[in-house]
């Protein structure tokens, strides 16, 4: 069996993830700075052709050590791979520690220690790789873009931009009781097709791919499982597939806080009867 | 803040990583191939002058992805601390995954395709790396020595070799009943101590420390955290720390084999009142 991994942080990059900012910067009663710090998925070996910012990551994502891995990076995934781009291609957040509690995003994503590590990460992605389209998942991503568009090296870039609504936006839209998740999937599917119009034709396709548009809705196959490559040596295949493997469980606030529970999905459970 | 990190499989390593032996040569029985092989701890990049060889993973390995980080991993640290290795060695285990039931590992431990690719790895170790002794941790990993000894690459091997019980010793010796904990760890000790005594003159030490013997027990000084450079890249520091953080739960066989429970140490939830 020939499995590929993602080959870490090298050159440029290891002297970022060596200088993190910590809980000084990212204040423990809004980050889960417990969970240590997520940097990025994809690549990072000069051949990245578009950029990806999503917000902060989740509970997959504590355990996998890279980012948007869970339904939210499997859908964004899917945005990908309308562009024809499976491989040249890299994620990183606005926020390098999950969000805990409501608003601790929005209060703290432009808190300038936050910007300037955010910065670095940006800088050195488009000085080493030939990025030719950025696209910002969600409003806290769109934030840390422009906040990079407005320094002389943003303000040179010229890749291509999109702003998109975040993959898990018609979750929290309809949570928050003003749309049906049917409405939040359409506006979603919105969002991402006028993103596809611009970001199709400038961007070079891994898989050249005729550009198609997203329905009303996200469909099972407009999901794309993660890489091997995409994933640190060594992981289940599981950790990149469709079947959620990890929550955040606990009696009380105090535990589920301390606790995230990683479960085998059903489909992987191939063992022998028990 | 800098914190350095282990920067993974490169070189002939690579290879290696990316052929491992799945479930094919690891029968699903006896072995947790679920969770993927973990393959390593500490130094592949030609600095490593001790080479330790385990047994198998178990819980905290599979979350932290490097083998020997929970306690049996902190009492090893600590045998090597007394032989003045703070940074100058490599783990690898005699298993690729956790063994599954009792007699697994005896069973396979011996398996020709299991002892080639383990082989690949302990060849790999001693051609690029300045090898002066070989430590097995209990009997599988001895098996795993003498087997490689028979090699042609084994039999011109100069290191200096000691076979020691293994660190859990103490708590699997005294389950089943014919020892107290007591008898066990002054066993675990005096094993330990006759292995000082062949490999201490025979190292080059990180930081020259006297030959000193383990008392009757293994006290909680004897145990060394694991340094952040053996540790993934944003790993918090806590899954090298002394308190366990990793469990198998589940209420039934089936649950229990599909499940890790991670929780932060009581001591590293330092975050404000929720």
């Amino acid at each position: 069996m020939t499995r590929e991994f993602d080959r870490g942080y090298r050159g440029s990059y290891r002297p970022l993830v060596e200088s993190y900012p910590d809980e000084t910067v990212y204040p423990a009663d809004s980050f889960r700075v417990e969970w240590g710090p997520i940097f990025h998925r994809g690549r990072l070996d000069g051949s990245a052709r578009v950029l990806v910012i999503g917000q902060d990551p989740a509970a997959h994502e504590a355990i996998a050590r890279r980012i948007l891995v869970g339904e939210a990076g499997q859908r964004a995934q899917g945005l990908l791979a309308r562009l024809g781009i499976t491989r040249s291609y890299v994620y990183i957040n606005a926020l390098l520690y999950s969000v805990y509690g409501q608003g601790g995003g929005t209060r703290h994503v432009l808190d300038p220690k936050i910007v300037r590590y955010r910065h670095r990460w940006i800088d050195t992605i488009v000085k080493d790789q030939p990025i030719e389209a950025i696209i910002t998942l969600g409003q806290l991503a769109d934030q840390a873009y422009q906040a990079w568009r407005a320094t002389p090296l943003g303000a040179s870039s010229q890749a291509v931009y999109a702003t998109v609504r975040h993959p898990t936006y018609p979750e929290s839209a309809s949570r928050s009781g003003t749309l049906t998740k049917a409405e939040a999937f359409q506006r979603l599917c919105d969002s991402w097709n006028a993103a596809l119009d611009v970001i199709h034709p400038a961007v070079t396709p891994d898989v050249p791919v005729p550009l198609r548009h997203y329905g009303s809705t996200i469909l099972p196959e407009d999901l794309a499982p993660i890489p091997d490559v995409d994933l640190p040596p060594g992981l289940p295949a599981w950790m990149g597939d469709l079947d959620a493997w990890a929550a955040r469980t606990g009696a009380d606030a105090q535990k589920k806080r301390a606790t995230i529970t990683v479960t085998v999905p059903t489909r992987a459970r191939t063992w022998p009867v028990l």
